[in-house]
C-alpha cells in the first residue's frame, strides 16, 4: 500500500509519479470503506482526493496554511497529514472531528464549520505574515456554492485592496456556477497562466476602444450570437472586475497541471483565484450520482449505496416537510425559503408541487431573512426553514429587517438542540438565547411530531415573526394524547400534582417523562408542564404551580445563558414565588461532536443527571426543614 | 415658493420644467436650513435630491415601491411626500424619523437603517408581486458603500435567478469605486441604455475569439497600456456577470437623463441596474468638501459650515482615539479593524500614525470579524471598532469564528447603550444580551473616561475574546479618584455600607451615583459597586453583599431579555440569597429617536426612576416587616 508510507505531513512529496497515480485510488478506495462503517461527508471528500494530493504537493506545512472553508471536505487533508487511524472513530465521541481542528494538527491553521468565512480567515492571516514580516504561503480553498455566502464576496473585496499575496482555491464542483466553464479549452487555461494572458485583456480593451467607429456593423454581423462576452470569461471575469488575478479553469483530476497552476498562483503579486474544477463524489458511482445524498451519509452499504440500517420512524425533518406541502395546498400565500438546503431542510416536496412559490436563495441567510421580510411586507406568509446554527448568521436581520417591523415572516428552525456527529459550529443550542434577545419575536417548541405539526399551522396563521425549534432525528410519537391547541403564550400540563414540577420545553418533554417516572417510583409526586412557548413564556401557570409546589425545573437543549431557563428563574425571583429552582440546560461551552445520547449524558440533560439534582433538590429542602 | 406646491406625493408631477429647476435649488435651500437648526444626515441628501425627484417624476406612489437603503438619505422623498413641516422636530423626541418609516406614510414601504438590506427587501416585494399577480414597480436605491455589504450581494446573485421585474439605482457618489467611473462619456450612457449595448457586448466576444490568433502581436503593441479591460466596464460587467442588466451610467444632476433612463429600466425584463453618478454635499460647499464631516451633523452656522456648539469635552470614541495610538506605538502587535467608520469610531488618527496596520474593510462587519480572528490567530492582537447595532451582523462570526477558537480579539464597542436621534435602529441596547449568550466571550464596561482607557490596554493585553462597550456622547470625568486596578470578572467597590446596593455596570454608575446621594439625603445607606464586567460578573462580591444588604439593584443600559440583570438574578436566585432584586434594565422593546436624557426617562433608567423603585422596595421591605 502505498497509503502505508504516508505518516505525515509531506510524505506525500517523496512519492513518484506512479505512486502518486496509485495513491489516489488507494484513499478513495479508503474514504468509501471507512465512511460506509462509521457515515461522514463522502460527496464533497471523493471530489477533492486530487486536488488536495496536489495542494500538499506545492505547499509546504505547517509552515505554509491552508484554510478549508466550510471544512468537511478535508479528510484527504486529514490523511496525509497522519490522521488515517482517526478515521475508526471518525465524528464520534472522543474520536477525530469531521471538520479541520487546530487541537488535533498544526496543519489545521483555523477551524471551519459554517459557510464562506475561509477567505476572510486566510486574507487575516496573510495580512499578519506581511506584518510581522514572515514568509509563508496562505491558501484559501472554498466551493462554488460557499461563494454564495455574502461574506466570501466582502472578503475577495477586501483581498483585492489589500494586495496581500493570498491564494483562493476555487473548488468549483459545477454544482453552482454555469456549466460552460467546463467547456473552456486548456489551452486558454494555459495560456491564462502566463504573462500574455494579462497584457490580451488589455489588448482587448485597445480593440474596444476602437468598437464604436464601427460599431453599427459589429453589431448587426452579431445580433444571431446568442450569449454574450460572459461566455467566455465566466468566472474569471466576475474575479478580476473584483480586483483579483485569476488563473485556470485547471482540471481538478489533473495533479501535474494543478501543480503546474499553483507554482504559477505562487509567483503572482497580490491575491489570485485558482479556479479547479472538481466533481462530486468522483470515483464512486452512487455519489456522483446523488452527490446530495451523500453529503452528510449515514453508513451505507458500498456494493448499492444504500444505507445500512433504513430508517423505520419519520424523523421531525419529514413532518415538517408533510405539512408545508399541506399548507401550501391550502393557503396560497405561502411560500417558502430555503438557503441551500432545500433536501436537508425538508422543502424538496414545497418545491416539486408549488415550484413557483419557492425560492432556494444559496447559502445566504442574511438575504433570505430579509427577503422574507419583504415577501411578509407584501402580505404573503413566508417559511424560512433552516438549521439553527445557520440562522445565527442573519441574527441582525431578524432584529432589525423582520421584528422592528413586526413582520409575519415563520423561522422553521430545524437542528435545534444537539445535532452530534457535526460537532461544536453545528449544534443548534444557542438559538433560545439569541432569539429571546429580539423584541416581538415569539418561539416555540413541539414536544411530539403532532405538536410541530400543530405549532407550524399555529406559526402560519400567526401574524408577527415566530418560530418553531426542532431538533435533527427521530420525531417523537409519544404521548399522542395530548393535544390541546396551540395558545399563544400558554402551556399545556400534562400530569398535574403537587410538589416538584417539570417545566420542559420542546424535545425535554420526552425526558421529563422518564423522570418523572422515575421519580414516582421513589414516591415523589411530580407535575409535567410541556412549556410550548419559550417566548414569551406562561407566567400565569408559573404563578399557579407556585401554589402547590416547592420545587421548580426548567429544561431546555440550549446553553444556559440567556436561555429559556434563567428567563424564568428571573421572573421566580422577581415574583417572589417561594420555589426553588432547578435550571436544566447546557453549561455555557461549546459542545463538540459525538453520539446525541452520550452528549446529553456528558452535557447534564439526560434523564439520569435531571432527576439526580431534583432528588438532591428535595434532600436538601427536607434537610432545610429539619 | 414652488415648494409650497408640494404637499403630497406626486405633485411634483405637476409642475413645469422651469418649476422642477426652481424645486431642486429650493429643496437643496430648504435642507441646509433645516438641518443647520436640527442637525441630521446632510452630505447624502443634498447628493440625491435630483435623484429623488427623478423617481418621484418616474414612478406612481405610494402604488410603486422605492426603498432607501440605510434610508438617511431620504429627506427629499419625506420632502415629495407632505412630510416638509415634519423636518422642524427632525430627529426629536415624538418628532419625524430621519430614516423612512412605514407609519410615516404609505409612500415609505419598507424600514430600513443599517446598510445593504434594500435589494434583499425589494425583491421579496418584486417576488411577491409576481406571485399574487399585482402589477407595480419596485426600486431599490442603494449607494456605492453599501455595496460592499456581502448581503447586497446575496440578494443581487438570487436578483439574477429569479428574474423579477426589479429595479436597483445605484447611487453612486464616488466614494467607494474607483472615480475612473466617471470618465466615461455620456455617448457610451446613451449607447448603453439602448439595444445596441447588449448587442456591442456580443460583437466583443466575437472580436476576442480572435485575438489569440494575433494575439502576440496585440499583446506586445498595449504592453505599456496601464490599466485593463476594467476601466472601460466597471462598474456594468461586473453586475451583468452577476446576470443583472446594466443601465447607465447616468449623470445624478440631470433630472430629464435619468428620467429617460428609468423609462428605460422600467421597459426591461427582469432585474435591472441603473448606475447613477451623484456628489455628496452637492450645492453646499462646506458638505461638498467634507463630506465625512457633515454626514450626520450637528446643528452648524451655514456660513461658515462649523458646528453652531463647539464641544467642549472629549466623548468616549476621542478616549479610545487617544488610547489607541498610544497602544500602537507601545505595541507593534496592536492592529486596528474598521467597517467603513474610521472617523466614527476614532481609529482615523491610529491610521495617519500606522497606516500599514490599519485596516478599514468597507461595511462588513462579518468579513471584519473573521479577518480579525485570521489576524489573530496568526499572533497580532486586532481591535475590531464597530458600533453596537452594526456588530449585531456579525454575531455568528463572533460566535464561530473567534470564540470557538478562544481567539484574542478585542471588540471596542461604541455607541453601546442609546444613541439618541438616529433612532430604533441605531439604539445599541442589545449587545450585553447576544454577547452573552457566546461561550468564551468577555463583556466589560467603564464607568468614566479613564476606565475607558484602563480597559481598552486591559483588552489589548488579555488572551482570549473580549469585549469593552461604552456610549455615545461625551465621556464622563467624575469618580477620578476610583481607579482600582482592572481585574479579571472583578468590580470595584466606590461606596460600600449596608441596606442597599446598586450594581451598576458602566454609563449606570454616573447615574447610580445620583440615585445614591438622593437615598442618602433620604437616610437611605447604600453601597455603590461599578460591576465592570457583565460577563463573567463578580459572583463573589454578590454573595459578600448578602451579608448586610437586603436590595440587590442591578443597573444597565441595555434591554432587560438576556441581559446584565437577568444573569445576576438566576445567580442570587439559585445561591438563595437572601435580597430582594430590582431589576433597572430597557424593557424588551424597540426604543425610538430622541434626546439620550428623554429617552432614559422613558424607558426608566433615569435617576428618577431607579430612585422611585428603590424607594418601592424599601417601602415593600418594611411593610413585610411589620
Amino acid at each position: 500500500m502505498v497509503l502505508d508510507k504516508i505518516q505525515k505531513e509531506n510524505d506525500i512529496k517523496k512519492l513518484t509519479t506512479e505512486e502518486l497515480d496509485q495513491l489516489r485510488r488507494e484513499i478513495r478506495a479508503f474514504l468509501i470503506k471507512s465512511i460506509s462503517k462509521t457515515g461522514g461527508h463522502l460527496a464533497s471528500n471523493l471530489g477533492v482526493v486530487e486536488l488536495t494530493m496536489a495542494l500538499h504537493l506545492s505547499f509546504d506545512l505547517p509552515k505554509d496554511k491552508i484554510i478549508w472553508d466550510v471544512g468537511h471536505q478535508s479528510y484527504t487533508h486529514k490523511i496525509l497529514t497522519g490522521r488515517k487511524e482517526g478515521f475508526e472513530n471518525l465524528r464520534q465521541y472522543g474520536g477525530m472531528s469531521g471538520f479541520p481542528k487546530t487541537c488535533e494538527s498544526p496543519c489545521d491553521c483555523f477551524n471551519t464549520g459554517h459557510s464562506s468565512t475561509s477567505i476572510s480567515a486566510g486574507l487575516g492571516l496573510a495580512a499578519a505574515r506581511d506584518i510581522t514580516g514572515e514568509d509563508y504561503s496562505v491558501v484559501s480553498v472554498i466551493g462554488d456554492g460557499s461563494l454564495t455566502g455574502g461574506m466570501a464576496y466582502e472578503a475577495m473585496n477586501n483581498a483585492a485592496l489589500l494586495k496581500s499575496n493570498f491564494i483562493i482555491v476555487l473548488n468549483d464542483n459545477n454544482m453552482s456556477i454555469s456549466e460552460n466553464v467546463g467547456g473552456m479549452s486548456k489551452y486558454l487555461g494555459e495560456f491564462r497562466t502566463a504573462d500574455a494572458y494579462r497584457d490580451l485583456k488589455n489588448g482587448i480593451m485597445n480593440s474596444l476602444n476602437k468598437i464604436p467607429v464601427y460599431g453599427e456593423r459589429v453589431v448587426k454581423r452579431i445580433r444571431r450570437t446568442k450569449s454574450g462576452i460572459k461566455q467566455l470569461f465566466i468566472p474569471g471575469m466576475l474575479f478580476e472586475e473584483m480586483g483579483l488575478i485569476y488563473l485556470g479553469p485547471v482540471d481538478g483530476n489533473d495533479i501535474q497541471a494543478m501543480c503546474k497552476t499553483f507554482a504559477e498562483a505562487k509567483r503572482v503579486d497580490g491575491a489570485v483565484i485558482v479556479h479547479v474544477l472538481t466533481k462530486k463524489g468522483a470515483g464512486y458511482s452512487p455519489a456522483e450520482r446523488h452527490p446530495a445524498r451523500f453529503h452528510g451519509a449515514e453508513p451505507f452499504d458500498i456494493a448499492t449505496g444504500l444505507p445500512s440500517k433504513p430508517r423505520t420512524k419519520a424523523n421531525y425533518t419529514d413532518i415538517f416537510s408533510t405539512v408545508m406541502k399541506k399548507m401550501g395546498e391550502r393557503d396560497p400565500k405561502v411560500v417558502a425559503i430555503t438557503a441551500a438546503m432545500a433536501d436537508g431542510t425538508g422543502l424538496k416536496r414545497f418545491h416539486n408541487v408549488y415550484p413557483e412559490r419557492f425560492f432556494d436563495v444559496g447559502i445566504a441567510e442574511q438575504h433570505a431573512v430579509t427577503f422574507a421580510a419583504g415577501l411578509a411586507k407584501a402580505g404573503l406568509k413566508p417559511v424560512f426553514a433552516v438549521y439553527s446554527s445557520f440562522l445565527q448568521r442573519a441574527y441582525d436581520q431578524i432584529l432589525h429587517d423582520v421584528c422592528i417591523q413586526n413582520l409575519p415572516v415563520v423561522f422553521a428552525i430545524d437542528r435545534a438542540g444537539l445535532v452530534g456527529s457535526d460537532g461544536e459550529t453545528h449544534q443548534g443550542i444557542f438559538d433560545l438565547s439569541y432569539l429571546s434577545t429580539i423584541p416581538n419575536m415569539t418561539v416555540m417548541a413541539p414536544k411530539n411530531k403532532w405538536e410541530l405539526s400543530d405549532m407550524i399551522k399555529y406559526a402560519i396563521a400567526f401574524d408577527a415573526p415566530i418560530a418553531v425549534r426542532y431538533p435533527r432525528g427521530e420525531a417523537y410519537d409519544g404521548l399522542r394524547d395530548y393535544r390541546a391547541p396551540v395558545a399563544y403564550g400558554r402551556s399545556e400540563i400534562i400530569y398535574l400534582e403537587k410538589g416538584v414540577v417539570l417545566f420542559a420545553l420542546g424535545n425535554m418533554v420526552r425526558i421529563a417523562e422518564q423522570v418523572r417516572n422515575r421519580l414516582k417510583e421513589q414516591g415523589v409526586s411530580c407535575t409535567l408542564i410541556n412549556a410550548r412557548f419559550a417566548m414569551p413564556f406562561d407566567r400565569e401557570c408559573i404563578r399557579e404551580m407556585a401554589e402547590k409546589h416547592s420545587i421548580f425545573v426548567t429544561m431546555e437543549e440550549n446553553v444556559r445563558s440567556g436561555g429559556f431557563g434563567e428567563h424564568v428563574e428571573s421572573f421566580i425571583l422577581e415574583e417572589e414565588l417561594p420555589m426553588n429552582v432547578v435550571n436544566i440546560s447546557i453549561p455555557d461551552c461549546y459542545v463538540e461532536h459525538g453520539n446525541v445520547e452520550l452528549l446529553k449524558q456528558e452535557v447534564g440533560i439526560d434523564a439520569d443527571t435531571v432527576y439526580r439534582r431534583v432528588m438532591d433538590e428535595i434532600k436538601k429542602q427536607e434537610n432545610e426543614e429539619v
